[in-house]
């Protein structure tokens, strides 16, 4: 089983600056993390960041071809804003769960619209750093049982 | 580590009717799964279902009495509709995370609007009876490390 | 054939307050035709009034067990704010009627939120206590021929 | 007892297209049934149908020198934009019903602003070609106690 | 100098039903007066009504080859719904003044959308019959000195 | 018949600048117009201008004790942000007719939303100086047959 | 003079949680209070809190046959969402003032949608534990002198 | 091939007034140059305008016994307001192809509000009298392929 | 203590006109009662009335040097429309509550809009005259406990 | 005639997934079909595509030194929120045609807002990859007589 | 050169309160400054503030007299509600720059509302007292090139 | 001390197109005013120019390495659209200003949304290029006297 995982803009930037809101764990810290939770339980996993929508629209468009069955995002930013990463998704049409470190209903009026919830399988949202584990443990339930 | 399970209206009905959308699992189903998981964990966990917002209410007031240290609800139908249980929640001041078992977000405009999440640690939806699972994991992260 | 009437909050006080907008005819008045119209139509009725959102969900909920083919309901205020009752009915999946007495597009804003009608079968409004009448006779042509 | 029957807009299609969504009825079958069911309560009934938004006024008018005392009407696509319709109703101050064939609070958000509900004795809708038969059962009960 | 006067749907029944709102004065009464106005101002005055849309439309085509310098128009219930009507005005260019009998301000929100005000010159709301002499003095100051 | 002719802020500057909006007439020429149709229909007018929002609240009060009949009043730009002078207003029960010299509805959306309109007898818009001519005539009209 | 004083859901939280918001003193010390005020004005003081929707209306309705003269109420979190509660009281038709501890305004935006105010007499919100006395006091005079 | 080519209101007025927006062509002109392009494509082209709402729907109703295979229609001011024209289009169920000469994009708010766009197979719009050509062909290559 | 009374616009016409809305009680005769109240509570009263906003504003700019604890306000129609007077009370710091002799929430859509309630310590609404001696009473309270 | 084909984000995948809603035809094939059409007319045609809105802006920007005369641009997922590539057609001047391959009306709500059609000269939406060649035939036949 | 520094309502208040809003600098010194900064530009500087909308129009009448060439305006509280001041600076039509010690943009959402901006040169907001002296730098260069 | 000047998508057309809403200077001859300035004042000031939003983000995240104190930014067409530029100025807490050569309020409904100004020190709009003067010289006085 192969799971990518995509996160978006400004997520370089974890655990070094606005440790309140985001903790004080760096983003090679999360993906480690998450290596590990995967290897743990058979999964291949891809990671992948970057502050470009045309990556990371060309990162999901190269998930067919890597054949992965399932992928973990955080778009960051681009959650309220990007119609094009969205289509992506739907282009390439593999399941994904959305992820957010922090608890996005608790912020700014503009970041409760949302472009991607209502075509992913699910949203685990404000649970930190443990959100992406979480996904991992989620994304392999679902692929394995196929009870999507 | 104590920990209530609270579920709202109609999820009494869970694997009996609307297949489809909720799936086979019956709420008893869940609860076992649940308590196995939280048994696994060293935690303590107390179940509650009713379709009664006045009962919903006073159960989490009893949470205090009861020495919870974090309670997962799934309001169901009363997500869109109480801040009577919304100010019982922040009433108590003990944390929660918010489950629902299909995916809010794709679903009808007045489920758009939520009375919990931004007063909830996180939430996790759309991921199936398995979110329950998730939920007492995380609120066993959350709760063990306090990094909350 | 079994149609169950229900009726929500405060349809307890018709005919003795108010009458000037809901008539002076009494609820055991209404079901007193309505079991009459029932009778003739060789139609089992059940009736039943709350005030209690959660009993009127059981209710629905227990009309599974009792059989009933066709709910006749008027939902009162709850028409306008209860989700939960709402996917009660979705969740036994048996066809309803909504019935109001007095015209509820005439009132105020807030009624005109309607929680129930895009998930009837159909609505009977403004016809006062003789709705409950037509209600019958629809469910009975309805239910009697299988058109829906 | 004058009864005026009018139909609006495309319902001259009726029974001949989109049977899934209004039936297989034509709207002479309709007229017949209501002028069955008229007989059968000693109403003498009047029936119309125009895609004139002029004509459909015209005839409203023409039902005061007819001696009219109650209309039924479907507005059809005039439901949600003829201002104008609505004022010849208020005009000619004859209590009337409106009747929809098909449930209209399911439909296109367009179909949920509507100039006729509120100037109406009451709403019949969603219960198919036999709302017809219901509407003049009700204007006769109306109509012949003068409850209204 | 020709002025036309147009009058919109159902103002053929005024001065015979709610004269509460519209008052005593028939459609012949104030044509009436206002020819007489228009003689004494050197006016020839043409005057129409109608309840049909189209025909509205096509009076107003035809002015252009009857030589019409000005326009009183009382759009009715076609003031809030014809953008045809509208684009009529429009299309011939012809300078013209809005009329209301009753204050429009004062009734239902779907009547504070009008689609005629602002490419009128302007408008004469509430002053009842009286506000027809008031259109055709006012366009006989703005044709006659050409000041607009 | 007394008539109070009130003008708000900025009406002032009328014909020394901004010519192509409001044209080339002052305001004292429109006040001695005004004086003029008055004396001719047997009318004592009283002028009054002011910047001050709480000068015009209290010259409208003062128009109890100097026995006015009716207001014509261009409330300028107080007319979509004045509720203070709309209350002294109704607070002092004068019918009152609202003129303005441009076509309102054509300007800024903050000029649609008006304080005044609903509670004149009428409103006379976008027919220049010649506007407070045909509002002397008709409060003149509607005072001398008390038709309101 | 007889009088309801009526406290909706979590108000028996009151004076052990949310200090900082709602203050130190416990629903029984509130009560204890109003009722030595009201002994003092000579008004028999009937109390009750409930967190259940249904019980609240039953109350309401019980109020009549106690011979309830006035009702003091403060619906807490049923005051943005209860169209029952409200139908309620319009239905016993016994006057009613609305009460708040904490000062509502300044709260959350779902928290201005109020479904009370508009039929309250009067609504006294943000001064604590002393809007009950004030209450009374509101009552006894608006009932003793009969000038509402 | 049978094609069926609909203009709206006020389109008999093109190429004589207003030709800044519209240009210089008039209908008989565009009809011809269609009849030219039909003919060279192999179709039968009829043609229709009406000004009036309910000629333009019984035109419809008229294209099934027409033998009509699809629709080219410049619904023009009714755009943004017939519901009944829609139910027309939807009713005879002829895949339609929806034309208009200016941009209207560019043009008033109440402008953007369109009801037949998303029932239509697609849409040319601001491309002047040359978009009824490329209609013509477009409805050709739809209906000669059936990739629709 | 000292307490300063301010009451906004139209307030002058107290009990002279309007006695429906607003009862037969004069300012004069409220201040009056509010000294009565004030000394017995031995508070030092200030009371002022301006109908100029800009007066209103100074007089409230005055209060710091006059040494006044706290503010008892009516705005009147500035209540729904003044930044400025909200600004000021701001500016100053001094604790205020908020009265409105009739039940503003029961009245017009805009004057739900409200600029005062938010910052206030509490409001005192719909109570008549006798909310002045209620809002004394809260202010001597509050003031008095410091419990604010 | 030199012309500038663009498309944005995701077009690369035409063709080969979500064939139901865009067709079988990839974007080579779209491609080459447009040059043969351009060939057929005497255009040059230069083709792009980008998933990267910078590199959308700066081809539109290199456009003018390559002396394109018309643009047709599908800006696909970026036709709803790029600001910035609107900006930059207005930046160079080049009048364009806006081209869908899916009906975009008839699709989800955040659709519905259009940041391009109103500078282009027109729009072409719902016509498959047809669509594109009407584009080109339209701009040859507007540029090549400068009738816009 | 002469320019008019005008400041509205509550401004008079500066640097003695709410000094963590707008800083510890009082009116008086930033006019000295701004005085300071004008001599050395060679600008003749006026200055103004009042409390009073009638007193801040007046003043932007009488610039016309004085030869204003341009004018600095921070209309505090008036920059959201006042029309009238808007109609003044568009009546003398002379520019002005918009100023705002404070960021407006990160305050209430009432202060989102401006009246000035769109017809302001330009607008500094959230820089301090210091905004005053790059108000009167940009108002030399813009007057001094006359390039706006 | 180091300020970094960061310019938006299509600035590197200024002076070149669109010289009427923008001016005739282009960006180096900006660059190069606001360096002159810059060492007249002791500045070390970085350029920077880019139509990616990703470019900016990771400009903006390079500025911490860079050691800059304060940023000035024109975000151009992101100002309307861009959280995740948004984010990174959040992410690296470095003080900046808002720059807008054109009078944003004037323009499009659309750039009346902005996702910066509330979370910059402040905004200069509409002054040109000696905005970006103006800029710097604020830059300085805040950052010199960390009054901030």
């Amino acid at each position: 089983m192969k799971i990518l995982l995509i996160n978006g803009p400004n997520l370089d930037l974890l655990g070094t600056r606005e440790k309140a809101v985001y903790g004080p764990t760096t983003l090679p810290e999360i993906e480690a993390r998450a290596q590990e939770k995967a290897k743990a339980l058979g999964i291949e996993l891809f990671t992948f960041q970057s502050n470009h929508e045309g990556e990371l629209i060309e990162k999901i468009h190269a998930a067919r071809s890597l054949g992965i069955h399932g992928i973990l995002i955080n778009p960051a930013g681009y959650t309220h804003t990007s119609v094009a990463i969205r289509d992506a998704l739907l282009g390439v049409g593999i399941p994904f769960i959305e992820i957010h470190i922090s608890n996005v209903a608790a912020r700014e009026p503009f970041r409760q619209k949302n472009l991607f919830s209502d075509i992913a399988v699910g949203t685990i949202s404000g649970l930190g750093p443990y959100g992406y584990i979480l996904g991992i443990e989620a994304l392999h339930a679902l692929l394995g049982t196929e009870t999507r």
